[in-house]
């Protein structure tokens, strides 16, 4: 079955400086119609970075919707005509102070495609060149490393709760197991 | 560094069916303040549903903030006061038609947690026993069963890209090889 949801009418809602909400009238493939509140986001880039010496650059930051400071890989929303790639570059200088010399897309997610339209574009960075943290203004983070191991351990204990993260490490694990990185 | 951000106020600026919206301003450590715009959802379960075969059940579904039909693995969101166990066998048995005999808990994972209070709590279903599909009305879906190494072909390749059926592919996997299910 092909199915398809018209767009009957849209209207926003609401306009904020991360997200907008816009409300979609739907026509249905059963002759009826719905309604659908959709978060606009530009799209964010995440990064699963590894030294040399094969420890994985984590931050950890304070994510109000949890009152909760969690580890996180780095990572960072799309600036406006902002390709991914640039995106991911900078934001891993500028979260970790460092330069990438090998930077290989992994995936484009979405993390809730039932009512957001981000997508969250998952890279595997190497042959890093240390320099400056640039955090943006009002961005504080803790940054660490860990070993792989380490890392899943704490995926597998529900010590890393963010779905990113989650994605971008076993998909990092998976590409390696059958060569591809 | 134990970093908090103390709400100052907050304001209601959407009330839709799935979604709300506030917005939040807060304390941040350095004296500044700041606003945070806040996606409120209820929460929400997947599952990784594996018949006795191997093969693990998945759903097609137009998703309107791609206005595309995408691949995942059975999902649904918390009723008001529902608990995560009972949404999880209640959304698999109402989307698939499978009563399962073994429900295992893996994860509870944020998919965006810079601006939405969604958890994703991800469980593995096994000893599965058929019976009638119940679907919402309104959700039209197309099921298929696929073996492991398809969903992780479909995974590297970029054909799955919602994140929770990445994550909880991925994650049985990783729980099997520790040989923790």
């Amino acid at each position: 079955m092909k199915y398809n949801e018209k767009t009957i009418s849209t209207e926003i809602k609401y306009e904020g400086s991360v997200i907008k909400v816009r409300r979609d009238e739907v026509d249905l493939c059963n002759g009826k119609t719905a309604s659908r509140d959709i978060v606009e986001h530009s799209g964010g880039v995440c990064i699963v970075a590894q030294k040399d010496n094969g420890k994985i650059i984590m931050v950890k930051q304070f994510r109000k919707p949890f009152d909760e400071e969690i580890w996180e890989i780095p990572a960072g929303k799309l600036n406006y005509g902002e390709d991914h790639y640039s995106c991911g570059l900078r934001e891993l200088e500028e979260e970790t102070g460092y330069k990438a010399g090998k930077f290989i897309y992994l995936s484009g997610t979405y993390p809730t495609p039932g009512y957001c339209n981000e997508i969250t574009h998952i890279y595997y960075a190497t042959d890093l060149i240390q320099g400056e943290t640039r955090p943006d203004e009002d961005e504080f983070l803790d940054i660490a490393e860990f070993t792989e191991e380490e890392i899943l351990d704490m995926i597998v204990s529900g010590k890393i709760k963010d779905a990113k993260t989650i994605a971008g490490i076993l998909l990092v694990k998976e590409f390696k197991q059958r060569g591809l990185i």
